[in-house]
């Protein structure tokens, strides 16, 4: 538990960037991409086959972990950790994010958001320091600010006053973090700002005068599409210090990824592996596979038989099509599985590409395989 | 594929049997509990995962499979066994008892059933012809005859007429299985009769004159409560002959497994430890426990600490019961374990019994932790 956090960059390729986060918990490789344990699980998967499928960290929600179980009920069966079966490091988000997509009878003020339960209506209050109170009960290694995701499309006054809010909301984590946190514990600042560069750039520098071991980027990947979301984190990468890590949230696909590595981003979180593996939607190295179509009925191959994982190479599509046509539990155990290991070998051989210095080599393979329009047209 | 089907008694505790059947898939050792996968899946389960709980034989359901994904499709992919990645041996129903609780305007005929598919409405007739050529494309190692389960409460008149009926479809059953089925293929024969003496004795003569490979007890664990069941399983066993395996038809609870050991019995099958699972309730050597109760919510203890079972040691019951309350793929998944592992080490645990000589005495340990009222009263 003596280190706390260290990000060490070990090597540059264009833009994009190898290294590792020093952790108490142990090491994080750097591209990294967090399956996301929403409730305390990865959701259909056991947390030994997350670990097995090359994943470092795990990402938790503060909003759902604090209605369900509640973090003082973590904190008690001894954190997260703990109560999860994960012994590797943990991020969690602030819940600013949730709070407004989930909750009901929401109000903003600036001393925080105030809200009703989805489960059960119970009335809540989510302010910067109550976020980092229960960041801290739940046990995570790297902590998010609490802030407000701008909406898109919004206009620059509102972008404006949306990031300046949650520029207030970094000072006051930052504070309570100062206040509660462990040592084993880091927060990292959201830079927001919509699509408009100025704000963006206020956004980073109010930050990074407050300096952070790490920063996230914020208010991307919901609804601008991924030109505008490209153009907006080309010029915020360069706005960030080089030695820190920077953590772009709940992105996304392959191609997405790849293109964010590209631009100098470290760290991604995104649900769809996992989710898309519930819906039979299979993320292969000949593209995306959509395992319900009847295509798939009669063929005895395998999913992917270049993987090394078994779920892919074991089972045939005829019965991976026909478990999701019948409802059961192992279509998505299975898929949930071969996406996890997909995506978390797609960031290790970008790694492995970036060491070696064709990171633009291997950026064009995946732009082949999975080019942006794939995303209308699964298979 | 050389051995067909052999079944050795190898140790007798008062009428308690321990034995082995040996298949060209493998041994099956007996008493035998046989996870259900209705279809071509244990439900959440990965099949290493119930080979490694310790079950020799799976059951396959031939009314589903035959609906969906098709026998004519099953055999193509190579067979039940390829296509769910299953190596050890599998026994399949006739579709008999299914029929008559899911389909849609049956009909019985001297024929056979003809139904709508509960799927898609689609029109089948299933004769014993029919399923057995279900069974044997299947490529089931152990097949049912064709039989009519007779419902409960019936009056002598209905079960005789209905055990005459089972009695003539086992001989076109057999008929049918001789044509088509290969060597590494065995056929059992059914005995029906309701709760009366009479007819259970004509039916298990009858079958017996057929001489079949082994025999199931059909009719019971229908609605007739336990004691009914066990006085006629009791004077039922007694009929058949020593030197071939004794299969109860769905059934039960860990109680009225042993007390049908007790009485004779080699084989089960049950959907109890999944369905059981997938809902919450768990199997433990303390004996049954709710994990949705409020009382685990901050119980940091496992399942069973006793248990060899992961699922039942590595996670807390607080944990356990957050999967279940929030509704995660996860719940299901380690109570489908633990519970399969508890069924499986339960068989092992009474086949050591009767091989040391003391099952009676194990009886008595079960009858302890599952009292006959345990079923209504979980904790």
């Amino acid at each position: 538990m003596t280190q706390r956090f260290q990000f060490n960059l070990k090597a540059r390729d264009g833009r994009a960037r190898l290294g590792e986060i020093l952790t108490s918990r142990g090491t994080i490789r750097t591209p990294a991409f967090m399956p996301v344990g929403t409730v305390a699980t990865v959701k259909a998967m056991f947390p030994d086959t997350v670990r097995e499928c090359g994943a470092d960290i795990i990402l938790g929600n503060t909003y759902h972990l604090m209605l369900r179980p509640g973090d003082e009920r973590v904190q008690k069966l001894g954190g997260l950790h703990e109560f999860m079966r994960w012994p590797g490091p943990i991020l969690t988000d602030s819940g600013g994010f949730q709070v407004m997509s989930l909750a009901q009878l929401r109000k903003i003020t600036e001393e925080g958001v105030s809200f009703q339960s989805h489960i059960d209506g119970s009335r809540h209050m989510l302010t910067p320091e109550r976020s980092i109170e229960v960041q801290t009960r739940l046990g995570a290694n790297i902590q998010m600010q609490f802030d407000e995701c701008t909406p898109f499309p919004a206009t620059h006054d509102e972008a404006k006053a949306s990031m300046e809010l949650s520029l207030r909301w970094a000072e006051r984590s930052q504070k309570a973090f100062a206040e509660m946190a462990g040592a084993h514990q880091a927060l990292f600042g959201i830079v927001q700002g919509s699509i408009f560069p100025d704000l963006r750039e206020i956004s980073a520098q109010n930050l990074v005068a407050l300096d952070f071991p790490g920063y996230s980027i914020g208010g991307l990947a919901v609804g601008e599409g991924q030109e505008m979301m490209l153009e907006t984190l080309g010029i915020t990468t360069p706005m960030l210090p080089e030695n820190k890590p920077r953590y772009l949230m709940g992105v996304g696909t392959p191609l997405d990824i790849v293109e964010a590595v590209a631009l100098g981003v470290d760290m991604f979180d995104c649900v769809m592996p996992t989710r898309s593996g519930r819906h039979g939607q299979a993320f292969t190295w000949s593209g995306k596979v959509n395992l319900r179509n009847a295509v798939h009925a009669d063929d005895p191959a395998p999913l992917d038989e270049t993987s090394g994982c078994p779920a892919a190479t074991q089972y045939s599509r005829a019965y991976l099509h026909h478990l999701f046509r019948s409802g059961e539990f192992l279509g998505p155990m299975l898929l949930s599985w071969a996406n996890t290991y997909f995506y978390q070998d797609l960031m290790a051989r970008m790694r492995e590409a970036i060491a070696e210095g064709h990171f633009a080599e291997f950026s064009d393979k995946i732009r082949s395989i999975y080019p942006p329009q794939a995303e209308k047209t699964p298979s």
